[in-house]
């Protein structure tokens, strides 16, 4: 049995004879093997070989472009389970794969054959009086959302990606979004997952006990593992109630500085009703309503520093008058200086997509260099100073895009060139010096003790960085719980850590 | 480097080469070896050796007794850092202890060394701003408790033991308590964690951030794990808001069976409010207002099935009117047939004693055969009348004691000898048949999918049965686990896995 952590001999001459390959016209690679294997496995509708069809696979949604040689796309957990044996057993690498829209190259193929989980999209389970939902790794969020909607429950992950992200992905990327600060993240809303491990053996920790202490908690190895220690199946998770009043508000701040004292204010008087704390730079929001059609913004021009503020909640009378408790205690403390509570259910999405537009608005101005990153709460004013301290040394004049979950600590950050700067620095140029700006970025993150991907993994693409992050007793944990549950190497190989 | 997975040996003829080892008045077991050297390394105030000193930390609050022959109290991090290598590099076990409030015999020495965390007894760092507090191991819950209120904040574990549990127990056995509904078990109040690796190494896991997917998430392993594969030290705590104003009632079913269907109406009625969901039956009430002084009911007699139901509000107006309305459609839906609200902070306090006394006045009673039990929130029913069914069996006429966090899933089930019947068993019969009962209890448990034990641990007391009710596959992880994280054995060996 052989580790691969490289992609698979393409050339000629790499055979271990030394014999040139085209000799052995019917001699196979391990992985050719493999896919020969798969295909009598799955059966013709269990995988995709041509060109045309793996491409979508191999491809992200920021354009990055990968290789995939064939999709296995198993429909049932014992087919996964035999995949995954077949891999292991030819030592033959698998990405796993769920939406594919992640964004550190996680589940971006370098060659290797992808394991497709789109297949398994069967609601397992829906039980209202248990509040748990039962979703196979390739359902939709947005399935979930709505299954959990027409029995009378909210399942609250709520992001960017939702219509297309999948249960097993958002598990094993531990997913975050927009309701994080009142419902948690993905890891906070599993109950038990089923796993089929390295070796292929299915582990059934399907449980839906919200109370189960023996022994280790085994499903906390696998959610955020990005695929790396097993392939996720199916996961129980959690539901509640719905909320039955929503009020959302835009707020100007007075400052940067604003946006950690109003958060306890808000929190304490509305008894931890904010479900949504998200703050956005003037520049984030001149994006969108350059470049994103059919958005309004209610501020003009828009201000330094805004708020999407939301609550939700149990009881409709009262609603709205916690909110503008709220904002005029905001106001009085001088932190808020103007503010607008949604009218309608309209407005409120008007201000959500804003603010869930910022990606694309973003992107359709141009390039830029990206971060993911989190300090404590209170120390959000400093992490986005530090932040823009750090990109402006190495790009005068840059222009910062920062938005994200200030309750959370969450921050998205972009360097992007100055525009229509004479002498100033191109686009090229300052992607070409990209990794050198999010270094700068992520020190200052750092000296904040934060962190430099707050929800969005490691993948590929921060893996040397955080083996250079963290503290070597740290990565030889890391190192060794890999080890551990993937001794041959075949899952996910080259992600979170080498 | 030798493991000791047993008791050291004390008897003559003991030692390896044969030789009677009285002839070797100067030849020390490596455990005695041990003790002197960390006497040396913890100076006169860091140890307790003297057989009166050493007896209440070989003692339960069960009255379990076993037996140690030295306590080591290191009081910084690093200290504990150097008795856990110490006893690393001999090969001799320690038992870590907290508060020693535990009920599985998971901190209890079986002649090993006592690592007793109390000293490391300071609250390290309170912020109000980012809702965190970080203390150390030994510093007891109600103080955690008392510094966050100080500070205008909430940390809500809450439980019995909460005036000796400390810090590093709650949370190297994820306790659980009576506000794990609204705000979780300790696994969900923990930002990061400083851990004492099995060598002596230490892992500064302490980060206060809402948010880091960098990696996997470490201190997973920790929490609940008994002390087996690390010492927590110190730990990172997540605070919430002050409630408004909470009501509280306590309220007659009118079945077994409308604990369920009750559950999502409070739920939902109030937003999620519902901060406690507590089941009685009448034969731990009987047992409390006999045994415990100053404890009285609003009902007589005790209904057959009694729930303290508690909501914890953010806004003090609408909060009665709430709880009046579930109370309200419980009765119109035939679920309750009579309620009471409590009208003071004394009565509400009241209704609290009576379910906290239960442990207290079923102990006064008399021996019996316990159990602590979950299955899914809408079996709890079937959890219940199985366990009766499966203890009658076992015990004719018993009487039974079953109360607890019905919102949760988890009951606390007791299996008394009838009182006063002609022929009936008695109490030494019953403890006589203890691992019978408990195994038939817990059978029946099985079939719904639950867990055989909600919040309590493992320890060495439901190990081996732990052992035989997982899948050989669980087990084999399990033990992978211990076996990588501490390859000596000398973290509480005999705990949890063997």
């Amino acid at each position: 049995m052989t580790a691969w952590h490289a992609p698979p001999p393409l050339a000629p001459n790499t055979l271990d004879d030394g014999v040139p390959s085209s000799e052995y016209a019917e001699v196979m690679t391990p992985q050719a093997e493999l896919i020969e294997r798969l295909k009598t496995l799955l059966g013709p509708k269990g995988y995709l070989h041509e060109a045309m069809d793996v491409e979508p696979f191999a491809r992200d949604w920021r354009g990055r472009v990968g290789a995939t040689p064939f999709v296995a796309m198993p429909s049932t957990t014992e087919e996964v389970a035999a995949v995954v044996k077949a891999a292991h057993e030819a030592g033959v690498p698998l990405v796993p794969q769920g939406g594919n829209s992640g964004m550190v190259r996680g589940s971006l193929p370098q060659n290797e054959i992808v394991l497709s989980l789109r297949r398994m999209n069967k609601i397992r389970e829906i039980s209202p009086q248990n509040d748990s939902i039962i979703a196979e790794a390739g359902v939709i969020l947005t399935q979930v959302q709505d299954a959990a909607k027409e029995a009378g429950r909210l399942f609250p992950l709520s992001l960017g990606a939702e219509g297309v992200a999948t249960i097993g992905g958002l598990v094993s990327t531990n997913a975050g979004g927009v309701a994080v600060l009142r419902y948690g993240m993905m890891r906070d809303l599993v109950f038990g997952l089923e796993v089929v491990l390295a070796d292929g053996r299915i582990w059934n920790g399907l449980r839906t006990l919200r109370k189960d202490n023996t022994g280790y908690d085994l499903k906390q190895l696998f959610i955020g593992a990005e695929g790396t220690l097993g392939i996720v199946t199916a996961a129980a998770l959690k539901l509640f109630p719905l909320p039955a009043a929503k009020m959302t508000a835009m707020c100007a701040l007075t400052s940067l500085d604003a946006v950690v004292p109003f958060l306890p204010i808000a929190k304490s008087m509305s008894g931890g009703a904010v479900t949504g704390y998200e703050l956005m730079g003037h520049q984030g929001v001149e994006f969108v309503l350059e470049h994103v059609p059919d958005t309004r913004f209610p501020f003009t021009p828009a201000p330094e520093w805004s708020l999407l503020l939301e609550m939700s909640f149990g009881r409709e009378d009262g609603a709205r008058d916690t909110i503008e408790a709220v904002l005029a205690a905001g106001m009085e403390e001088g932190l808020i200086s103007d503010a607008v509570i949604a009218q309608s259910d309209a407005q409120s999405l008007m201000f959500w997509k804003v603010r869930d537009s910022h990606s694309e608005g973003e992107k359709k101005d141009g390039r830029g260099v990206h971060h993911d990153i989190s300090s404590p709460v209170a120390a959000v004013p400093d992490l986005i100073r530090g932040a823009m301290a750090a990109g402006g040394q190495l790009v005068p004049s840059a222009r910062f895009v920062a938005f994200g979950h200030a309750g959370d600590g969450n921050i998205h950050f972009t360097v992007k060139p100055p525009k229509g700067l004479a002498g100033g620095m191109t686009e090229d140029e300052v992607v070409a010096i990209h990794d050198e700006v999010q270094h700068a970025v992520h020190d200052s993150t750092m000296r904040l003790g934060g962190s430099i991907s707050a929800e969005h993994g490691i993948g590929m693409m921060k893996r040397d960085e955080l083996a250079e992050r963290r503290s070597p007793l740290e990565m030889e944990l890391l190192r060794t719980i890999k080890r551990t549950l993937d001794p041959a190497g075949t899952l996910n190989p080259g992600r979170v850590v080498k």
